[in-house]
């Protein structure tokens, strides 16, 4: 692996009708001309900062180490502080508002060893304006790091335990029934669990093709939505090897009338 | 041309709005950190194996030389074989799904000269998901190749002859009329045919402005949509060098009432 | 700032649907393998020239020095030149059609003090099509620039006082009303406005949450959306330190019947 050539990775809700996103590469360029920037998604609806920070945890195992960059930040120009975290695994550092956004990643890479506030950062591009914060202080923050500075070089510094966290239900497994939780919900209504495959298939013994009752609704256990027909409820393994419920061409979420973090009860029938 | 940089080209049906291309990205990123990535588009309509294919096809010739990989996959965990291939002209290697979505690329660059089976590869990411082959199949093998593993260190050697074609029309020019195919629309509904400039000019021996008939209806060819009326219908050539029916600000897809493969017929009126 | 990795930006109205930003991408990468190549957007408005040059102006003071590309260009095809500009500061040029899509921007930085006209350039891809001229014109021409080559190199001399310009209008700051206009539109139905923040404090004497009378309709003054309730009215400053109106969750220039360069009457009620 080069050491020459950092990695930025970047997510955001920015989406790309605008030059939000450009703007932010452009800024790292500048600072950090030898980084190459990863942007793994600015898809994320709007302000969803439980989404946001599910994908992140999903995404970066899969990205080299380096900085990791994430925006999704309702409070822009409120009280919420910018901060920059380093965790135990890799030497990856994470960068964003301080609302839950990083937290999930911080744990899947074994926690927040060191953490910084940027509030009053030397390295935000002056005059910083009330809602670009991507712009003013995020990505030029996220570049001087990928240049070798430390967060104590950037920040002032913050106990890991006064972050944000991004609290998440549990599920729970038991001898005939398993509840689970809508921890996020993606663009066609499908629903995340909080729920592992083992916890499903060990748990309430169910195998593939087996039907199955989900908050009192009759579903299959399928691998894919290739198997069912139209109007089928499933729940499913996704590609990160969470369960997932939903509804072969149509919104799970609707079908169940589910809120995030609602329950999930999955049995046999 | 640098070879300490090579190039993966990449397109696919995945859209922007999740993290599926990001994390393709941080995938190549992770082993072949030196190699740039050239997104020629993620934005085929979903599982549309022909329009992925023509556009590959037609897109290539611009891209550098290097690995093109290529992810239009609607039978994703079925059975159908994850491929690589490698073409007469310019070392170029494709992979992909085998579908038919390589098959004209390669046909354009000469042919395939080299094929491997992907089934069983050491490179993937293990545990293979049942639907995310972009991440853990297709984006990994092709960094692979870009760091220089040739197609029999990645896979199993498979006959150029078994590799699934993409099967097109022919044109047929008669004295007094042309018939064409549909072989793919845009999104506005336009329609590409299976036709040269030369065969239309030469063919039915039409000149730029002049009235022409499409499958019974009055159009015009034109050179392009500026010249002519809202709603009226055109033959022109694209930007490709292919003839293409389209309607000013319409559809000449439902216009027409065309299918794919279905056939157009050109002639003075 | 190394220079063995020139910069390239890229701003147009492509979209991302299709494969023509891709194919830009695979042409400058043909040509100029070492460039780095930031998109700003490829999401103005087709066509929306007036927005496409504003959105330019305000990005590239975040970008590194280096070539700037911009396509949005209604008339391709027809007589408009193909130019190339260097203005007075950083070295930095400038690629695209000459309808004054470049001209905010150049101005910005000091002024045209070269320009070229590619009408005729032997760098661009033959045969050049009728409809696609970011890819046979503009792209390879900021691609040979990137690579080291001047602007006499790529094109003919072109007097810069013939070079199109954007003609912008000028807000009029008066004793007791500000008479600016409506510059822009964003797809949110914002409108920006020709006025600096300074113009509407210092000239009618504003403050922060204090109401405010625009085009007759009452308003108020706010920093930012969060301020106010759904519905409202707001003058209040951008992320570029420009003066903007808008209505929380709804269409500004709608609710004011808005046109490009209408006047837009602020006053105290």
């Amino acid at each position: 692996m080069p050491t020459d050539q950092p990695t930025v990775t970047f997510l955001s809700d920015y989406g790309l009708h605008d030059e939000f996103v450009g703007v932010c590469h452009a800024v790292i360029a500048r600072i950090a001309p030898q980084a190459r920037i990863i942007d793994l998604t600015h898809g994320i609806p709007s302000y969803d900062v439980r989404l946001g920070a599910i994908t992140l945890q999903r995404a970066l195992p899969y990205a080299p180490p380096g900085v990791h960059l994430a925006v999704v930040d309702p409070e822009v120009g409120g009280r919420r502080r910018p901060i920059a975290l380093r965790v135990a695994e890799d030497d990856r550092m994470l960068v964003g508002p301080d609302n839950g956004l990083l937290w999930l990643a911080a744990q899947r890479f074994g926690g927040i060893v060191e953490a910084a506030d940027l509030s009053r950062s030397a390295y935000r591009l002056e005059p910083v304006s009330a809602t670009f914060h991507g712009r003013d202080i995020f990505a030029p923050i996220a570049a001087r790091l990928a240049t070798g500075l430390d967060l104590h070089d950037v920040g002032e510094p913050l106990d890991p335990d006064d972050v944000t966290i991004q609290a998440m239900p549990l599920a729970e497994v038991e001898a005939d029934e398993v509840v689970a939780h809508a921890i996020a919900f993606d663009r066609f209504g499908n629903v995340m669990l909080d729920l592992e495959h083992e916890e499903l298939t060990m748990g309430v013994g169910l195998k593939l093709g087996e039907p199955v009752e989900i908050n009192g609704e009759r579903g299959v256990y399928a691998s894919t939505f290739a198997d069912v027909d139209p109007g089928t409820l499933i729940v499913y393994e996704d590609a990160n090897r969470a369960m997932a419920v939903a509804v072969n061409r149509a919104s799970a979420r609707e079908r169940l009338g589910l809120a995030v973090d609602g329950p999930v009860r999955i049995r046999r029938p």
